[in-house]
């Protein structure tokens, strides 16, 4: 029977993501499309299974039907080994947080990537990217960075509290990316690369609701710049504010977590999200969940 | 956020049931419901599983989200094992074809027999139940001859071509049943008994697409009766035909079919199925089977 085909079955693995806006941001396009999807969180805290279960999680998940899987921390790493191809960019970063399965195989992708270069692409077209200050490069900075890269940026300084972590990065990213500057900076050098930059992108926790204050001096940040954030909670960080107050075109978190679930949803179904409508269901949803605590 | 727990995940573990009309049916009553509402067939053939994975199967669907599963060959007896709570017909009948999962927990239920009596009880309110025939007392057999026991049929004659399996059937129902006569019978008395009976009720093979034929001497079954028969493919087998001919009152393997999954999806929902609207859907999907085969 077809039915049964084109419905959606999907799963986030990760720790601590019982609250996480992806799944009903995914169910709420697939009901606006009028598909079944059902998009179901699956926190190893909640199940009390470890991060190293992951690609029994997948498997089990193969044989009880599932499409697809986002994977977050701490698996996004470790779920490379269970997979049976992995895209060029999710190989590059060495980090999966999309698997979709298809005639039994695994096929992993990261959406943070690309939802980030898409989300960039979409908001901002117009913006000069020929030099970016990049703050943080963690796990998701180190997603950002390479879409950065992606987007045609130029120079890109990688600043970082761990500065060995920064460095890593920048080689790393230089293999992948030859023609560009790719630099980490210090905390002395930072106010001169940020006085040059056409952009400032945040990929510290600085600025949640639980890591409150700004990642950086925020008397630096001037008209002159274009500045994200991938914090979405709150959407509106100090570092947001400010660039807003002066009037500087900006990405906010929202635009990160809306862009890996839109290439996500394409990904999984095969059909277009609509991203301005995502973003409306994602600000609903936020809006909802900090009404409800 | 409410998205996720107002939608229904279930499946249907078993071998050789990626055709069965079971999914389908449960996801058309839920699409005609509004409710977000995905059936997966999880057959262990295709996924190359024994049946002795059932509790395995089972603890990676309560870790994956699954509401519930449907449960039936070879795993009917075996999944007991692995339930937390048993509804106390299945334990009578030490078989469970419905597990659903709350709060971690598996309780264990058996619509297979609550659905041949609602179906009965449905469909043939009017007829007497003074006397049965049933002939063949498998899985099938062992809960429909609950299932008529429990619609008040007072004298049970349960026939089977192995008479240690009928005479076993009768002994174990009796424990439950004391004031009812419950009896095996062979060959030799079938026809004494048939002519004595209300009702003559089919739960052998005979009659299937792949059984041609009748499982007892039509001759036999005449005008006084009404008529049920547990096979569904095809729905109108030669006894049902002959019922029909004669204008007896019939319940065919449709209404078992159907019954047991109205009862399981209130279980699963705490919705009131459309008896004949799943029937409706049932019969479409059947000739959208056939056709296209």
């Amino acid at each position: 029977m077809s039915t049964v085909h084109e419905s959606y079955l999907v799963g986030l693995i990760g720790d601590g993501i019982t609250q996480s806006l992806t799944p009903p941001m995914h169910e709420a396009e697939g009901a606006a499309q009028g598909l079944p999807y059902i998009y179901r969180p699956v926190d190893l805290t909640v199940i009390g299974r470890p991060g190293d279960d992951v690609g029994e999680l997948l498997r089990a998940g193969r044989d009880l039907g599932f499409n697809a899987f986002n994977i977050t921390h701490p698996c996004k790493q470790t779920v490379l080994q269970h997979l049976d191809q992995v895209s060029e960019r999710a190989q590059a970063l060495q980090a999966v947080n999309t698997v979709l399965i298809r005639d039994g195989k695994f096929m992993g992708h990261n959406t943070d990537q690309t939802g980030f270069s898409a989300a960039l692409a979409a908001e901002l077209p117009e913006v000069p990217k020929g030099r970016v200050v990049q703050l943080g490069t963690g796990g998701a900075g180190s997603a950002v960075a390479y879409a950065l890269l992606d987007s045609a940026v130029e120079h890109l300084s990688l600043f970082d509290l761990d500065q060995d972590r920064a460095q890593e990065r920048a080689a790393a990213l230089s293999r992948y990316f030859p023609d560009a500057v790719i630099e980490a900076v210090g905390q002395e050098d930072l106010a001169s690369h940020v006085a040059q930059a056409n952009g400032v992108v945040n990929c510290t926790p600085i600025g949640m609701h639980h890591h409150p204050g700004a990642p950086i001096d925020l008397s630096l940040v001037t008209a002159q710049h274009w500045v994200a954030d991938v914090i979405y909670l709150p959407v509106d960080t100090p570092l947001i504010r400010h660039a807003r107050s002066l009037g500087c075109p900006v990405l906010d978190g929202g635009a990160m977590a809306v862009g890996q679930a839109v290439d996500a949803f394409r990904l999984i179904t095969g059909q277009e999200a609509d991203r301005q409508r995502m973003r409306h269901h994602f600000l609903s949803l936020l809006a909802a969940q900090q009404g409800g605590h």
